[in-house]
């Protein structure tokens, strides 16, 4: 099926990402489901939703597990077959793939998959430890290892190797906040300078403060159908022509590098092999920014540029809005926000935007072809997914 | 598709229940998977197999979340797409259900769907309060309620409506635990008498000790593939060809019944509706049980009898293995124990046996039709398959 659409996107919506104080989780994803409900009003929902997919990292969070059936229920879908997904930060990236096995599999026509989060009614300190159950137990999280220090080892790898500097993941920062201060969704809506970034606190060197994504609430979620009925629900379906998923060692301990991601690279090839497509036709792309360095390592392990090139791809200003291939626009999980479960969804929601005209301020011009990278941990798990829109 | 197979087990693995001290869950995963591996050596999994999903109910247990990319790793399988699923006590329900669309959208043609829980080493205390996050955060968990007393409310409602009594609950546990000393990888292989139910302590009334199934470590998995090269793995391929899953509020308070399960009927009526057969025709079956309440009512919402008139069906010993409907020969959750997120895949497990010929001791003769039940939390979430064996 190389380059067919595997699966339509009809519809979409997002709650504000940020800090909503005193709401419960599924209060926040009917707001991201309100919207996609009242984009698409020739949905029945109840009717013809038959399957539902809710990536939700945590359930220590809100001292709540099935989250499932709790989402199907608030958001008036009870009834509906519905499944908690979890890949840690990659759990709605990995709902979304099982929303297209659903969707292919001819059981569900319809389906909707989405992800959630409630994080920020927690301390940082409680915030650290659930993020951390993303990593191994006995061999990294026993022995005090938080993903920021996982992410400082590549980042010091990758320096290492290629000579990549503090300046140039800094300017990933500058570049994120800029895209998000023109996102009326983004946690965070105002620009910083590289001298910020450069000067805020080291969390886990090299990586500072201003390196490091947000803690937030939110919610995302999208809407697929079969391609051949999409037109019943929209004039602007976006269709997905690619996906991926793929695995790696759970410890960064038995990687075989630390300055890629091999789930990423596997991910990738079985998306581009499916969607037909090189690297090179991407217009744009929304990558998991969980740190700095992450972004840096996705360009190379997506193709963007050469194995070690990141910092001069970020120096070239390629990656910025107006450039030739915009990585995220929506301000990425360092601007936008990353509420985990809610992430990946979010990032099919912001390329339904661009690819259908609707990201105002920062509307990508003639975007034809967008591609989603979500990971779990500290890769051992990757999702990759690539959409068009054929209009 | 009514009736036709919609995938086929090549093969299946279980570890045994029961107490794995100083075992992770991914060690007790692997020994399931390393007997689905040797049952089938045709099998390259490493090369064939595209998309696995774990049922996993809680992070908490072993502070480790990420389990499918854990799972994944330690059973020899990086680099798959590897998905944790999560529907409380119905998660490996849903992971199989997950797997059937999985291979139904032409992208996965093998797929490996299993469970896993490690329990043992917590206090009963810590399991009560994880179960706990099965049902309602605000609701219901924050005010107290446990799952005893949930089922407990339903007990006295059956009592009330249908003049269902305690002897008719403990027989469940009487013919549970009689099929559970059939079965070396039970949690309890030991007969019991309606005595020791009766006289056993009151966890919530109506319901003693004796009513209530185990905590257990354990892990199983079953190995789908598409019916028209399941031939190439085994001869003795066992055909799923039915399967619903439904939800209903995650609130006991906000449901029209106490005495029905309404996700059960829904899932139910969607299987047995593309399996084109009706409850009669069921030779076995593996139902959630829970709490014995569970299945009896069970035994209504599935068929088996009119509703009311599950305790009448305990009394003529038509679910006892011998009896018309053999309803939970591996033991049950009862006796066979219950390690959450494992019970699902267990439940095909034994049917697969049984209609492969290989379940010894509790063999059900000529049977050719199984049927499994499997609820997350007070029964928000339902999943029933129905199994053929075409030989």
């Amino acid at each position: 099926m190389n380059g067919k659409p595997l699966v339509s996107i009809i519809s979409a919506g997002m709650s504000k990402f940020g800090k909503h104080e005193g709401s419960l989780g599924r209060e926040i994803f009917s707001q991201a489901a309100a919207e996609a409900f009242n984009r698409c009003p020739k949905l029945d929902p109840k009717k013809e939703v038959k399957a539902m997919f809710i990536g939700h990292m945590g359930e220590s969070y809100e001292h709540q597990g099935h989250m499932g059936a709790t989402i199907a229920d608030w958001i008036g879908m009870r009834g509906v077959a519905a499944t908690r997904v979890e890949a840690a930060c990659g759990s709605s990236g990995a709902a979304l793939r099982t929303g297209i096995y659903a969707v292919l599999s001819g059981l569900s026509d319809v389906a909707i998959v989405g992800g959630v989060e409630k994080m920020t009614h927690r301390t940082t300190a409680e915030v650290t430890e659930y993020l951390a159950m993303a990593a191994d137990y006995p061999f990294e999280q026993f022995h005090g290892i938080t993903f920021p220090g996982l992410f400082a080892m590549m980042a010091t790898a990758h320096m290492h190797s290629y000579g990549t500097t503090e300046q140039q993941f800094g300017k990933i920062a500058v570049k994120n906040h800029h895209h998000g201060s023109l996102n009326p969704k983004a946690h965070m809506q105002k620009e910083i300078t590289l001298e910020t970034v450069l000067s805020s606190k080291y969390v886990a060197w090299p990586l500072k403060l201003f390196d490091c994504s947000l803690i937030s609430d939110g919610a995302s979620c999208i809407i697929l159908t079969k391609p051949e009925i999409a037109n019943k629900y929209t004039d602007q379906p976006v269709h997905i022509i690619g996906t991926g998923q793929a695995t790696d060692a759970i410890g960064l301990y038995e990687r075989e590098s630390f300055t890629s991601l091999r789930s990423t690279k596997l991910a990738a090839e079985e998306a581009y092999k499916l969607a037909n497509i090189t690297p090179d036709k991407v217009d744009l792309a929304e990558v998991h920014d969980c740190f700095t360095i992450a972004e840096l390592i996705h360009y190379e392990d997506l193709g963007f540029c050469k194995e070690g090139e990141g910092g001069k791809l970020v120096d070239s200003g390629a990656t910025t809005l107006g450039g030739k291939i915009p990585v995220n626009t929506s301000g990425g999980l360092k601007s936008k926000g990353h509420p985990v479960g809610a992430t990946g969804t979010a990032q099919a929601y912001e390329i339904y935007l661009q690819l259908t005209g609707q990201a105002e301020k920062r509307q990508v011009k003639d975007a034809k072809i967008g591609l989603t990278h979500n990971i779990g941990g500290s890769g051992a798990t990757a999702a990759v997914h690539i959409y068009r829109n054929d209009q």
